[in-house]
C-alpha cells in the first residue's frame, strides 16, 4: 500500500463531466489498495469570474477580502469531487486547507506555506477515506483565509507530500508531460521521461507553462519526487527529480518559447556609477521583473541600457524610469519593442562547451538575427523578432537532436 | 451609538449593483454614528446552481458535504459587500460562520446553533469596522462547515443579534414588511406597523413567507425585538416584538393563503384505538407535516381519516400510508386532491369570541365550501376549493376590516 498525492487542475476538474472522470480516475488508484490524498484546483474559468465580480465593485480590491472570495473556488470543487466518488462507491471526506492545518505567512493573495500540521488527514486516511483537499489555499495563525499565489494547487500537492511523506506526487493536467519542446510548435518534439528540478524552473522561467516555479522550487529544497502527466490519457508523464548521473549525457533537454516579451532601450544615461542600480531599483520597486540586460556604450558621457520585461508591465516600466530620473533629460528617451526569447536548457551544458556557439551557428543559418543574449549555468536564452520565434525553436530542436 | 445587525437577503444581493446598493444602505448607517454587523445570504440562484450540480453527480449527496458546498455562497457574498464598502470609503471586514464562531450540532444541512462566541467581532466593530457576517453557516465542533436550512440567515442574524446584545435588528428583504393580506391577492392589503412573535409565526405557518418560523421562534425565546423591511425602498417595515396589550384590541392581524396543499382521505381504516396514531406515526417517521385532520365515522366498523400535506408529499404519504397497513385491504383506498388553506391570525382572537362564526359567515355569504376546519389559540383555517383561495382572502379581509 502507497500513500499517493494526485493533483488535478483546474481544466480536469472543469465541468462536471470532468470532475466525473477525475472520481474514476482516483477510484481506480484506491481500489489497487492505495491512500490518496487528491488536491483539487477551482474548476477553470470560476477564478476569472470571481475576480472580474470583484473588480467590478472595487478596482483595487483589498487582499484578505480577495482571498475570502477566491477561496470559495476550490471549495467547491472539493464538495463536488467527493460527491462523485461517493456515486461510484468511494468513501471520500473533503478538507479546506484551513481544516488540513495548511498554515501559511499573511501575506494575502500569495502567502507562503510556513507549516503543515495535516488536521486529521491522516485519520481518514487510515479510515479507509480518499481525502480531497483544496488547493491553493491556507490560513494565517490568526484564522484568516490565505491564498497562494498563481500555480498555488501544484504547491499544496507538493507540499502535502512533503507533510505526509507520501510515496508517489502525480501533477495530472492537460498535456502529458515536460516535452523538448511546444508539440504545437515543433511537430517531431517528445515527452521526456525524466527531468531534473533546475531544468523544470529554467524551463518555467523560459515561458515553458508546465508548472510555477514555486511549487518546483518547494520539490527541490523537500526532494519531492513528482511526475507530471495528463488526466485526459493513460499515458505515463514525465518524473521531476533530483539531477541523475545519467541526465548530464544529455547536453540540453529542451527548448522553450516565450512571446511575451518586450525589449525596452534606455538612452542618454549618465555614464556614471550606480545609475544601472538606480534604474533597476525602481523597476524593482514597481514590482518588474526584468530578465535579459545589457549595458551598451552610447555617446559621449552616456550610456544605453537595455533589457526585458514581460510585455503588459511596458507602460508601469516607462513610469519607473522616467521617475528615477526627473531632474535630468536623462533617461527620457524610452523605446520598447516586442521581443521573442528563446531557451535551451539543460544540466549536461554544464559540462560540456559549444553549446553557445552550436547555439549562434544554427540560428545565424536559418538567418535569425540575435538581438541580446542571457545565459545561466543550464540555460541560454536568446532575443530575436517574434515572428522568427518558431522556426528558431524548429532550428535550435533539430541542431541538438532533440528529436532523436 | 447603536450596535445595530442588518440582514440581506439573496435577492437584495442578487447582483453587482444591488450589493452596490446594499453597500450604500449600510454606509449610511455607519455614517450615522452607529457599530453595524451585516449578515447576508447567498446571492439568489447560487444555491439552487449548486444544489443542481450535486445532484448531476449524486441524487442523493452527502449532506456533510452538502454543507461543504452550499457555504460557498455566503462566503462568496460577504467578500464582495466588503469589497463593495471598501470602494465607497467604509472600513469592513468580512467574518464566515466559522470565524464568528457559531457553533452549531453536527447535523448538517439542518444544524442548530448550540452556542456563538462571536470570534474578534467586537474588537473589529471597537476598531471602527463594519462586519459583515455570512449567514446560514456555522461549524460543529470538531470544526466542520455546518448550514442551518432554509431561512438560516435570517436566523443567523436574529442569533448574532442576542450574542453582541443588539440594541436592533433589521431583517430586509423584497418585501416592505408583513401585510394584513398578500397584497397581489388583496389589493388594499395594508402593511402592519407591529406584530407579535405568536402571530408571525401563525402567519408563516399559514403559508405568509416572509420569514421562517426557526428565527422567529428563536427570536421569541430571546425576546430579540426585528423589523422586517425592504432594500429596495426607505419605508419603514413591520416591527416584530413581544405581544403588546393594545395588539389584543386588533382581533385578527392578517389574513394568510397557502396554496400549496393536498387534502388526503384514507379510508376503510380498522375502527378501533391506535389507528390514527399508527398511521401519523407512520407519516412522521417518512418526514411528512401533517397540518389539519379531520376524523370522519366512516361504513361500519371502519374508520376514514382526512389530513392534509404539502402537495409534493402526496407520495411519499401514500407509500408510507400503504406500507404501514400492509396487511389488510384496510388503508388501501387513499384519494388525495387539492386544497387551498385560508387562515385568519391575531392574538386578539384569544379574548374575542365569535370569529370563527364571523369567519364562516363570511365565506358562506360568498358561496365558499369549507370542506376542513383546524384551529389554534390565535389562529383558524379553513382548507377550500384551491379556485376559492384569492376571493376567500379579500371576502375575509373585508369581513374583519383589515383594510381600516
Amino acid at each position: 500500500m502507497s500513500l499517493i498525492v494526485q493533483k488535478y487542475g483546474g481544466t480536469s476538474v472543469g465541468d462536471i463531466d470532468r470532475i466525473k472522470n477525475v472520481a474514476q480516475r482516483v477510484k481506480e488508484t484506491y481500489e489497487a489498495g492505495n491512500q490518496l490524498i487528491v488536491v483539487v484546483s477551482a474548476r477553470s474559468g470560476v477564478t476569472n469570474e470571481l475576480v472580474a465580480r470583484a473588480r467590478e465593485l472595487d478596482p483595487n480590491p483589498n487582499e484578505r477580502e480577495m482571498d475570502m472570495l477566491m477561496s470559495v473556488g476550490e471549495q467547491e470543487t472539493i464538495a463536488l469531487t467527493a460527491m462523485a466518488l461517493h456515486a461510484i462507491g468511494v468513501p471520500a471526506v473533503s478538507r479546506t486547507g484551513m481544516q488540513a492545518g495548511i498554515m501559511t505567512d499573511p501575506a494575502h493573495t500569495r502567502a507562503r506555506i510556513t507549516e503543515i500540521s495535516g488536521g486529521d488527514l491522516k485519520e481518514q486516511l487510515d479510515a479507509g477515506k480518499v481525502v480531497i483537499l483544496a488547493g491553493f489555499q491556507g490560513h494565517s495563525n490568526d484564522g484568516q483565509i490565505t491564498t497562494l499565489g498563481r500555480g498555488g494547487s501544484d504547491l499544496s500537492a507538493i507540499a502535502i507530500a512533503a507533510a505526509v511523506e507520501a510515496d508517489l506526487c502525480q501533477i495530472y493536467t492537460d498535456v502529458d508531460g515536460v516535452y523538448t519542446a511546444d508539440p504545437r510548435v515543433v511537430a517531431d518534439a517528445i515527452k521526456l521521461d525524466s527531468i531534473s528540478y533546475e531544468e523544470m524552473l529554467e524551463l518555467a522561467s523560459a515561458g515553458s507553462k508546465v508548472m510555477q516555479n514555486r511549487a518546483v522550487e518547494f520539490a527541490q529544497k523537500y526532494n519531492i519526487i513528482f511526475e507530471v502527466r495528463s488526466s485526459f490519457n493513460n499515458n505515463p508523464g514525465t518524473i521531476v527529480k533530483e539531477e541523475a548521473a545519467s541526465m548530464e549525457d544529455v547536453v540540453v533537454s529542451g527548448v522553450a518559447i516565450d512571446k511575451n516579451q518586450a525589449k525596452i532601450v534606455v538612452s542618454d544615461l549618465p555614464d556614471r556609477p550606480g545609475t544601472a542600480a538606480k534604474l533597476f531599483q525602481a523597476l524593482g520597486a514597481a514590482g518588474i521583473s526584468v530578465d535579459m540586460i545589457v549595458q551598451n556604450i552610447g555617446r559621449e558621457g552616456k550610456a544605453n541600457l537595455t533589457f526585458t520585461v514581460a510585455r503588459e508591465d511596458i507602460s508601469r516600466a516607462q513610469k519607473a524610469v522616467t521617475e528615477s530620473f526627473p531632474d535630468e533629460a536623462a533617461g527620457k528617451l524610452f523605446e520598447a519593442s516586442d521581443i521573442a526569447k528563446v531557451s535551451v536548457v539543460g544540466v549536461g551544458m554544464r559540462s560540456h562547451s559549444g553549446v553557445a556557439a552550436r547555439l549562434f551557428q544554427a540560428l545565424a543559418e536559418d538567418g535569425v538575427n540575435i538581438q541580446l543574449v542571457s545565459t545561466s549555468e543550464i540555460k541560454i536564452s536568446v532575443g530575436i523578432e517574434p515572428d522568427d520565434a518558431e522556426k528558431a525553436a524548429r532550428v535550435i530542436h533539430i541542431a541538438f537532436k532533440l528529436n532523436k
